[in-house]
């Protein structure tokens, strides 16, 4: 039977054994997040207060050991999954919630499960808009420390855009309370995925949801011409509420699964949604995306009744499950490009795909620009490093074409090699500033976000 | 005669003489901004281009000398003002701005006139929205250093907002090209005032703009009146695209200025707008604010003509040139309380500005809870300590209804002295960390946004 670490007595005596997982059965379940494994914790605690977090930042620092942050794990780029063996801090007994309905904010602790923040806002008549596919399950913690988008992003911002105010704890196990006046230290922090301090409580501004939506799908012969359509219609002057993307393999994965009339045969399928609260400016909105759809070569079907949009979203969101169906492994990129070259980059990876002979769909927030290229692959059959090339060439077309390498899952650990390529050396000294600023020890969530200095060879002075 | 300073012999040699100011009295010119005295520079720099401002940056390095940046000078806080002898990099010479339509982006040099921005996108069918009272002369480098609002900003955001990336040059001269993904070092250069870098350039999203705007004025006999009409037409569900207030001292003063038929005898005006694409929904909603207004005992006055509406927001962009008028100097403040306690807030202020039988006037962007509580005074009849005296005590109101001290002017040198009670020594000490990670020696604009940790009396570990 092997001991529990130090640390882990330690906690239990501050904390209580309920707030406190020891054995290794236990701590191996916090070792990996949706996509990444990463080493199994030497402890895990679960706060139920800011002190508490405060207290195990203390500890874990007492003991020499770095912190990971976590909070339901569906992360998709390794954000969750300790680098080194750690103190993992789970957020999801901190789950207080609170709607001020005059001030149109919600008060949410970090393990506030997502789609909980607009089920108690709607009968106030308020929503929360972000909404990451994982919302059933994703928390607010972990929404902000990768600053998560979601389909309603493109035309309503992503997580960090809601942050009115945040508290966080620092790599001493300090309280902060920040508002977004000064320097805006909570925008540093969103989306800095843990590395920087663990946010344990959001001030979250709420808005009004839209009267009418109008839903529809759109199928086209090649990826291209749905990446195409995509332009034309923005340039067109349509804002849709939501604009998503899925290629080929990707529609079929879900048709798989859930066997709902999707059309398999289709190269590329566009998802959207207009809103707002005039019904006929909605529809109009509807119809420029719909004539953009038609004049790039799709053919278009619209969603007659609420349930008929409902199914296509669930469809939507249902791509994760349905590519692990596939391969028992994904590598799942997230890079942004502009959408003036959608077409051009999507063929491009395409075309990268079919020459490595691995499996790759693409699907993703297109409206944005934002695209998730992903590599669907068996380690125990196929080369992981084979997996990384194709991977390391896909990041390359994104930053060739004037992109970067995360819209909404954060770097983690599975972009960061790509990192020295895409941020000039200069820069990334700067952002290694602000590190060692607020964690000089290094001891928050190691080996995400920056590569190590000395990973760079040289060209970081 | 006095001898040019060596930097200014330097930057001569370096630069060539076009673009340096070196005699007293071109360097006077530079030592104020709109509202505050500073120190005379030593040296005055025009760059053409981010290398100059990077060259110009070293030179003073190797002086030992600080660098403060500056645009229009059109700010409200002190912060283009000099606190110490310094270089004064002026971006006035720094006007190029290109349009991609495809990518809806602007790619505007910091000296780039913000209304110019949308001037050059309205042929693409798209606009610029931040939209400070001083954007006819106001920059974008000066916009974004102090995270600019505007009457537009209420529905579609601050200047920060906008910012899809931006090149800046550091505390050693060196030039960084800045995403917004990773760690979001944009955003903490964004509101911070030329302490932590100076922004040279930036790519801007634009927008589509409404298709349809409607205009109302209300008047209302109490200052308090106004602001719970506020409450209650948010509260109702409208989201104005401007909302505005004025009281009975602002409106006197832009009627004395303008004579444009203001109602004089108001305790306080409400100015707003609504906007979209749907005429009907627009309309909806001013009756919506119409209704609030009226339940509050307001008067109102629909604005029957596009020039009507003109004139209306012509008067509230006078307030500041009105208000110089009364008196030589004021005090401006610029808090952000929850519009909850708006009626409440307003109420104590003007109750302060009463006692103190010092000249007060308020205005502001109230739908965001943004007031500016105005002191007029003259320093050669009344006491500067009874004016600061006052301006704290305002301030104090505002973090006591859990406000913060600025909503767009920034804290620059004048609500310095409130920093220390508005946040917690321990974020202090977060936010003095972030300082010294990006400008170790304080040779970036020092003495703005944060007090010297000695000033903090002990409470700074």
């Amino acid at each position: 039977m092997t001991l529990p670490h130090p640390l882990a007595r330690d906690l239990t005596r501050q904390l209580g054994p309920r707030k406190v997982l020891s054995t290794p059965g236990e701590r191996r379940m916090y070792s990996y997040d949706a996509i990444q494994m990463g080493v199994v914790p030497v402890c895990v605690v679960l706060p139920e207060s800011t002190q508490d977090v405060a207290l195990a930042v203390k500890a874990a620092r007492a003991a020499g050991l770095p912190v990971v942050g976590r909070g339901a794990a569906s992360g998709l780029s390794g954000g969750a999954a300790p680098a080194e063996p750690s103190l993992v801090i789970s957020f999801t007994r901190m789950t207080r919630l609170s709607i001020d309905a005059a001030r149109r904010e919600a008060h949410a602790q970090a393990g506030v499960v997502t789609l909980k923040v607009s089920d108690a806002a709607r009968p106030h008549g308020l929503v929360y808009p972000p909404d990451p596919a994982s919302f059933r399950t994703s928390t607010i913690g972990g929404n902000l420390a990768e600053n998560a988008g979601g389909p309603m992003c493109f035309k309503y911002g992503v997580s960090g855009d809601y942050v009115r105010g945040l508290q966080f704890v620092d790599a001493d196990g300090d309280i902060h309370d920040l508002t977004r006046d000064a320097y805006d230290l909570a925008g540093l922090l969103i989306g800095s995925e843990g590395t920087l301090g663990l946010i344990t409580e959001a001030t979250l501004r709420l808005s009004t949801p839209a009267r009418y939506t109008r839903t529809l799908m759109s199928s086209f012969a090649r990826v291209g011409d749905a990446a195409d359509a995509v332009s034309r219609a923005i340039a067109a002057g349509a804002v849709p509420a939501k604009l998503e993307f899925m290629d080929r393999a990707c529609v079929n994965a879900i048709e798989d699964y859930l066997n709902i009339g999707l059309p398999r045969a289709a190269g590329a399928v566009l998802l959207v949604d207009t809103d707002g609260d005039d019904l006929d400016t909605v529809q109009e909105e509807l119809e420029l995306v719909e004539r953009a759809c038609t004049s790039s070569g799709g053919e278009v079907r619209r969603a007659a009744t609420d349930a008929d949009a409902a199914a296509l979203w669930q469809a939507r969101r249902s791509v994760s499950p349905a590519l692990g169906r596939i391969r028992p492994q994904r590598m799942n990129e997230d890079i942004v490009v502009p959408r003036s070259v959608l077409g051009e980059v999507v063929r491009e990876i395409e075309a990268l795909g079919q020459a490595s002979g691995l499996k790759l769909v693409q699907f993703g927030h297109i409206g944005d620009g934002n695209l998730h290229p992903n590599i669907l692959f068996d380690p125990r059959t196929e080369s992981e490093e084979a997996v990384h090339a194709l991977a390391h060439r896909i990041a390359s077309v994104a930053i060739r074409h004037g992109g970067v390498l995360s819209g909404e899952h954060g770097i983690g650990s599975m972009k960061l090699p790509f990192m020295a390529e895409a941020v000039d050396p200069v820069t990334m000294s700067a952002l290694w500033d602000a590190k060692h600023a607020l964690d000089p020890q290094g001891r928050l969530n190691p080996g995400k976000v920056l590569p190590s200095p000395d990973g760079l060879g040289g060209a970081h002075d």
